[in-house]
């Protein structure tokens, strides 16, 4: 592995739209800083996020909350246009996919070699054990509850979420 | 200052709900941490947050993303009791209000002094400067705008509010 010839370290993409963060995006994010040496995360535009009238925080808030964690050494926000955009930017060795997260993982590999980037591999971290909120469904389920039905309708889950 | 005599590490205590993670908590936990060695975060139990129905996660999922923050050292429970419980329990040099928690800084003292703590000093957070979601009042105010004025009424600031 390695893109960059002057550097040995593995460097990591992660992406998501990060909104309400809970543990399972801790999880994701901490097994992709574990797949390599440095862990750089895009999160999504405003304007790329389907439902996006129904984010809670506008895209440099979700960045910043993002970047505090401990185990993300750089959080960007992503491209307007496509995904493709941030990982020539970024120069990834690998791109970690969330266990929720609507990405084909073969399709994706095949994206990506189309786009000119045959060597990034694409992994994806399976989902959260234990205790604690796992997914932005549950915290959805949440919203469900309390709010009743009409209020999932434009909540749902765009490439983007994580 | 330094209650441990064992050690001459600085160690301050921040409190708050931190439900919806925003740059607020952020710069609220970054600044406490600069004020001593190491930051304990202590986060409200669920049956001691007033409107708790409207809690989008429950306090161990709360606990864990506060954990992951790259400031955070340790995030425990507080207890279902008094807030003094916890400060026995972890025995601050300095204890960090934020500049929207309901705390009254002399009066918080005066309660210090009065449960046997006379030493811990308290300190209030200036608010956060720059771009982002800086309060959950904001939070709060997307959620309003996005609701209606009803679904506010019982998202009012409890004590252990971050």
């Amino acid at each position: 592995m390695g893109r960059d010839e002057t550097s040995d370290m593995v460097r990591v993409l992660a992406q998501g739209k990060f909104d309400v963060l809970h543990p399972g995006h801790v999880h994701y994010l901490t097994e992709s800083a574990a797949v390599g040496d440095e862990l750089y995360v895009v999160v999504a535009r405003d304007s790329r996020v389907s439902g996006r009238s129904d984010l809670y925080m506008d895209e440099e808030s979700r960045r910043q909350v993002v970047e505090a964690l401990g185990v993300v050494d750089v959080a960007v926000l992503g491209s307007e246009g496509s995904v493709f955009e941030s990982v020539e930017r970024i120069q990834p060795d690998v791109i970690t996919v969330g266990f929720d997260q609507d990405w084909d993982v073969e399709e994706l590999r095949d994206q990506l070699a189309a786009h000119g980037f045959p060597d990034v591999e694409v992994v994806r971290i399976g989902p959260m054990e234990g205790e604690g909120v796992s997914s932005s469904s549950d915290v959805r389920g949440v919203i469900k509850r309390r709010e009743g039905p009409e209020a999932m309708e434009s909540l749902v889950d765009p490439p983007e979420d994580g």
